[in-house]
């Protein structure tokens, strides 16, 4: 079984990953890789991976079964606009950007009527970047969301979902709004404001004093400043909402330490500290990703 | 070179892992281990920890040239009022409390011309506790605070410095009040928001969909609801400052994002990232604990 000919379009860290996966898995009959820079074209070609590689858009794209966008959510349209009119009718475009709802908005209209189009999102990053980064067991255990939107036909759900799904992932669909909203709980906010408890510590000098827990709560701060910008600014809307909800429940933890004397005031800080230990161990024993290090 | 008799008040995670690891280094010439119910104690004796065992702490202290205070903070000055009269005057007091500030108020008077009193703060603690937890290499290469005050002579900072080097960690000095303020930046502020950050993903139908990101963000929201609320309230008057700083930063990445046709709005937020990815790659060359896993 395999998906025909695959184009990769940016071979970054879920680009490389997608291409060294469907390689071992043999479920490629032919890859193609787009890179704009020989550079990255190049870094490829010396890893050995077995593709055609391309600085073309449109010849990228030209015989595609499946299209897979991993560029950089800003530079999408641009780009879709460069190649669909090499598209064929029956080739599947998704993208891998971890915001759905403006990348929709953007990409159907460019699409409709040339080609299938289906948004999916490998919650797979890391804080490292490019095809340096690349691994075929990415996808291994990973949940991928698929957005199809209240136009997209069943059969385009159903062969994107089987497309991750052979690559090892665990597949969920959901609405494009309503991924940026679950996405941006889980992953934009949470982005932010490790972003924001490092920067909270700096005129401190306790450098060397941060143990474990700052370590792991602030890790993904290391991520690319360029790629999370975008992505925040993508899902900005959500984000507002998300940034507001956070905000007012710090300001109850901090009204309930202000006034210590109020009889409910510890027992509320408790509740939030007992719901939040309850509500982790659920994760821990349902999702496979609390398990693994 | 040993510190002579030991007695360890309170065989949790810490109080524990300091029985295991002044005994696998020969620190102790005695280890003495007071606990209040007989289960614990029990506990111990059965993981065959070579000490004597008590739940009088007055004769836990009695001989004891080093005694470690490894009990809840809220239930520190009782304990200290129970065996005070027994303690010898050379003896060194210290506690490992994660708030200093509090401790050295309550104790400090207590203890007054009755023996050394400094505390301490191991910063080696971890989701799990109880003695079922302990390892004896818990402080080896963490980072533990000693907190002098202006009243604690030079003699005493000296010795417990040495306690702790000696048992492997990195010892640096702070006043109670500096320590509260670092800390709670890099420990007790975390915490509080890795719990909102889970608590903020409730209603939300996403438990399996989170990555390692959301994973490790709030890890540490798993730890005991009943001492960290314990924490907080100690640390509180800190606490509503950090809060307020942290809350007033959101805010600015808020608006950016509520107004992305102001210029500097993008700008603004690539640099808090930018700083943060920054800020914490230094934290990563210059702290060992960034690099083991």
């Amino acid at each position: 079984m395999s998906f025909g000919t695959v184009a990769i379009l940016g071979p970054g860290l879920i680009g490389g990953s997608l291409a060294l996966a469907l390689a071992e898995r043999g479920l490629a009959d032919k890859l193609v890789i787009y890179a704009r820079s020989a550079r990255a074209l190049d870094a490829i070609h010396t890893a050995g991976v077995d593709a055609e590689l391309t600085d073309n858009p449109s010849e990228a794209v030209r015989d595609a079964d499946v299209v897979v966008l991993c560029v950089p959510i800003e530079t999408m349209p641009k780009l879709v606009n460069e190649f669909r009119d090499a598209l064929k009718p029956t080739a599947l475009v998704t993208d891998v950007g971890s915001v759905k709802g403006s990348v929709d908005r953007d990409l159907a209209p460019l699409l409709e009527g040339r080609a299938l189009w289906i948004g999916s999102h490998p919650m797979a990053g890391s804080e490292q970047t490019g095809f340096s980064a690349a691994r075929a067991d990415l996808f291994e255990g990973a949940a991928v969301i698929v957005t199809p939107s209240r136009q997209t036909p069943k059969t385009v759900v159903t062969q994107m979902e089987d497309f991750w799904t052979k690559l090892g992932a665990r597949v969920r669909t959901l609405s494009p709004v309503d991924h940026d909203i679950a996405v941006g709980a889980i992953s934009h906010l949470p982005h932010l404001v490790a972003a924001a408890l490092v920067n909270h510590t700096s005129g401190l000098d306790i450098l060397e004093l941060a143990g474990g827990g700052f370590r792991d709560t602030t890790r993904i701060a290391s991520g690319s400043p360029e790629l999370w910008t975008e992505i925040l600014s993508a899902n900005a809307p959500v984000m507002v909402i998300h940034i507001e909800k956070l905000i007012r429940n710090l300001q109850n933890a901090k009204e309930a330490l202000e006034n210590p004397e109020k009889p409910l005031s510890k027992s509320f800080l408790q509740t939030i500290l007992q719901t939040a230990q309850q509500r982790r161990s659920e994760m821990a024993e349902t999702n496979p990703l609390f398990k693994k290090r």
